[in-house]
C-alpha cells in the first residue's frame, strides 16, 4: 500500500521555513509497513489544494496532510478539504469543550470567537482531539483513499499522529512490512565502495534495495526490503548485510539506528560507571549541545567549558602560556593539555577537546581555515589528531563535533 | 514567472534525510523575482520522475531538480532526464579534467572508471562544473521551460546554484520583484493578534498578502508581495508594516532577516566594545552553539561553561553552596549568581546563565519538569526571570535558549 504526504504553506515555498514534518511522518508510516509514494508541499491556495488531494488519490491509498488548520485567514487547508469531499461544516461540541480546556490549563486570556471556529469540522470526517493545539485533525474515509489532515505545528502533528493517526492506520489497512538496515562507513568515497563491493552487488536477490547516501565525510550504505513475513524479511536483509559488513570491515563503524553516537556514547560510560567533560574552543558548545539533547544525559555528562577567548585556555582550564606560545593555539600539544586539563577541572574520566580555525578569518591560530585539532582524554593519557575540514565555517564545526565524538566512542569501545 | 522544485532520493521519501535543500532553492529563487509554485519530493525510479518532469512542465518557466546524479547504480537522474529530453549521453571531456582535478586536490587514490563515467552527459544540455564534487550540474532549455539538474550534496548544490544556475536565471528570464518582511512578536497568540488587527487586515491592499507563523513561544507575521517596481512594491509594504508594529508595539520585538537574534546580540556589542560569556546548566551548550555558528563571534564572545553537575557549579563557577542548598539548584539565586560569577571568570560584561530541568527527569531540581530559571549579567547588575517552558525535553531546552538570547538582546539595547 502506498501513501502520499502533502504539506501546505506559503512558508515552506518561500523556504521561510524547513519541512521537517514530512521526513517524521515518512519514517512513521515505513515503521508500520506503509510506503511514501510522493511528498508534496503546496501553496495556501484553494485550486492548488484541491490539485495536489486529485493527484495524490491516483497513487496513494492514504493521504496524510499537514499545516494550513489555523484560526486566521491564510488558512484555508479546513474548507478546501471540506469542499472536496462535497462536505459541510458543523459544529463539534467536543472541540468546543477542548478548546476551553487547553485555555484554561495553558492559562490563558478567554478564548476568542476565532478559537471557537476550530469546532466547525465537517459533518463526515471524524474527528482527532487535539491535546496540543485548537485545530483538531481529520479522518476523512471517502472512496477507498483515507485522507488525514493535521496541524503543521510539528509538535501538535507528532503527537496526534501517533495517538490518533497510526493506531487507526494499524487497524484499518492490510500492511507489508519494511525493513531498513544502514551501515556506516568512514573514509573512503562511495565509488571506491561500489567498486569493492560490484559482485556482490550484482548478486544481490531482487527484493533487497541497496543505496548509497554519501555525506560529510561519511558514506551510509542503507539496505531495504520489504515483504509479508516480517522474520523471513529481516533474516533476508540482516545476512546480506553481513556480508557487506565484513567486506568492508576496516571503513564501517556501526549500523544507523535510533541511537545518536552522543547518546550511545552516553549509554555505554554510564553502564561502566564513568563519566567525561568536554573542552570546546572551535566548536563552540556543539558538542556538548549534541550531547545534552538527550535525557538521561546527565548521568555521564559532567559538563564543559568553552575557553573562546584565547587567554581563557590558560586562565580557567590551565593551559601553560608557553605550550600556546611555542605551538600555537591550534596544535597537537595545546588540544593534549586541553583535554587532559578537562578531565581534571571536571573530575571526568575521559574527555573530548577541540581548537581550530572555523573560519572564514584565521583568528588567533597560524594555519588554514578548516584546520581542527582534537584531543581525547582517557583513564590511559591522551590520543589527538589534527584534520583539515575544508573552508565552510559551518560544515568545519559540523564535521569537527562528529569526528570528535567518533573519536571517543573508539576510546571507550576499546574495552 | 514561476518555478518548481523536484527532489529526488529514496532517502527522503523514507524519512532518513530531512530536505533542507528545498527550502534553500526557494529562499534564493525568491530573492531573485521567481516564486516556487510546488515542491516535489520523488524516488529513485524512472518513471516516477518522468512524470513528475511532465507535471512539472505544465506550470513552472524554470524546474530545478536535486538529486540521484551519484556514481552508483541506484542514482538514475541522469540518464531519466537524458531520455525525457530525447537526448544522448557524450563524453566531456572537460568534466574528465575536473574529476581528476579534484582528486588531485584531495588527494585521493586514482579516479576510478565509475567516477570518470560523471562526465557522460546529455549532448543539448549546457554543462554547469562541480568544483566540490564529480557530478556536474545540467541546465537543459527546451520548449520554453529550463530545466536544471544538480547534486544532491548541500553544498555542492549551494555552490552550483550560486555561481552558475542563478547568473544564467538572472541573465534569461524577465522576472518581477518578491518582497517580504516578516515581523516577530511574542507573548500572544495567532487569534488574539488576529482579533486585534482585524480591521488594517480587511483593508489591507489586495496585492499585500499576510500569513500567520505560530512556533514555540512567538508568532511571527509576514507580509508578502510581487511587482514590477521594486521600490513601490518596498514601499507599500513597509509602510504596512510600520502600521502592524505599531499596533502590536507591546509584544513585537523585531524584523525577522539575514540576522539571527545571536548574530545581532554579537554584532551590538562588538560595536560598543563590549563582551559577553554564557554559564548554561539546563540548555546545555545550546546557546553558544547557536552564538558560535556565525562568523565574527570571537569579537565579542569570551566563551561559556556548562556546569551539567550540580556540585560543578560550586567548584568551577564558585556559586555558594549554601545558596544551592537554601534555594535549590533551579531557583533564581543560584541562577542570578551564575550570571554574576560568570562575567567575573570570563571577564565579560555582559552573561547569559541558565539552571532548570529539561526533563523527562527532575534530576536535582525540585520543581516540575520544564522550569527554568534564566539571569542575564550586566554592568549593572543582574536581571532574572522564572519559566515554566512544557515537558518536552527538546522544547525545553530550545525555548528556554531562544528566551535566554532574547532577554540579553533587550538587555543590551537599553543604553
Amino acid at each position: 500500500m502506498l501513501a502520499e504526504i502533502i504539506t501546505i504553506g506559503d512558508e515552506i515555498l518561500i523556504g521561510q521555513i524547513v519541512d521537517t514534518n514530512s521526513a517524521y511522518i515518512s519514517k512513521e508510516l515505513n515503521k508500520v509497513g506503509i510506503k511514501v509514494y510522493q511528498i508534496t508541499s503546496v501553496q495556501d491556495d484553494r485550486k492548488h489544494i484541491l490539485q495536489a488531494f486529485e493527484d495524490a488519490k491516483k497513487h496513494a491509498d492514504l493521504v496524510i496532510i499537514t499545516g494550513g488548520l489555523g484560526p486566521t485567514k491564510d488558512d484555508v487547508t479546513k474548507q478546501t478539504f471540506c469542499d472536496f469531499f462535497g462536505d459541510t461544516l458543523v459544529e463539534d461540541p467536543a472541540v468546543i469543550d477542548n478548546v476551553k480546556e487547553l485555555f484554561k490549563k495553558y492559562q490563558l486570556n478567554k478564548p476568542l470567537p476565532a478559537n471557537f471556529r476550530q469546532a466547525m469540522v465537517p459533518s463526515k470526517a471524524t474527528i482527532l482531539m487535539n491535546q496540543y493545539g485548537t485545530a483538531p485533525g481529520m479522518w476523512m474515509d471517502v472512496d477507498e483513499v483515507v485522507f488525514v489532515s493535521l496541524p503543521g505545528v510539528p509538535y501538535e502533528m507528532k503527537h496526534l499522529l501517533q495517538e490518533e493517526v497510526l493506531p487507526r492506520v494499524i487497524k484499518c489497512f492490510n500492511r507489508p512490512h519494511i525493513y531498513h538496515k544502514t551501515l556506516i562507513t568512514y573514509g573512503l568515497g562511495e565509488s571506491a565502495i561500489a567498486e569493492r563491493i560490484a559482485d556482490w552487488e550484482n548478486e544481490l536477490p531482487e527484493d533487497i534495495k541497496l543505496a548509497y547516501l554519501p555525506s560529510l565525510g561519511k558514506v551510509r550504505l542503507r539496505l531495504s526490503a520489504t515483504g509479508k513475513d516480517k522474520k523471513a524479511l529481516e533474516k533476508s536483509v540482516d545476512s546480506q548485510m553481513e556480508i557487506l559488513e565484513e567486506m568492508l570491515s576496516d571503513i564501517a563503524v556501526g549500523f544507523e539506528g535510533e541511537t545518536s553516537i552522543a547518546e550511545l556514547i552516553g549509554k555505554i560510560l554510564t553502564e561502566k560507571g564513568m563519566t567525561y567533560s568536554v573542552a570546546e574552543s572551535c566548536t563552540g558548545g556543539r558538542i556538548a549541545s549534541e550531547i545534552t539533547q538527550y535525557a538521561g544525559a546527565s548521568s555521564a555528562f559532567m559538563g564543559g567549558i568553552i575557553p573562546y577567548d584565547t587567554g581563557l585556555k590558560t586562565k580557567i582550564l590551565g593551559v601553560p602560556k608557553n605550550i600556546i606560545e611555542q605551538y600555537n593555539v591550534v596544535s597537537i600539544p595545546v588540544a593534549e593539555e586541553m583535554a587532559k586539563r578537562c578531565c581534571k577541572l571536571f573530575e571526568s574520566d575521559y574527555s573530548i577537546a577541540t581548537t581550530g580555525i572555523a573560519g572564514p578569518t584565521k583568528g588567533d591560530g597560524e594555519d588554514e581555515v578548516g584546520t581542527v585539532c582534537i584531543a581525547i582524554g582517557t583513564p590511559n593519557g591522551v590520543v589527538s589528531e589534527k584534520f583539515s575540514f575544508g573552508n565552510d565555517r559551518y560544515r568545519v564545526i559540523e564535521k569537527a563535533a562528529n569526528k570528535a565524538l567518533e573519536m571517543l566512542l573508539k576510546e571507550i569501545s576499546k574495552n
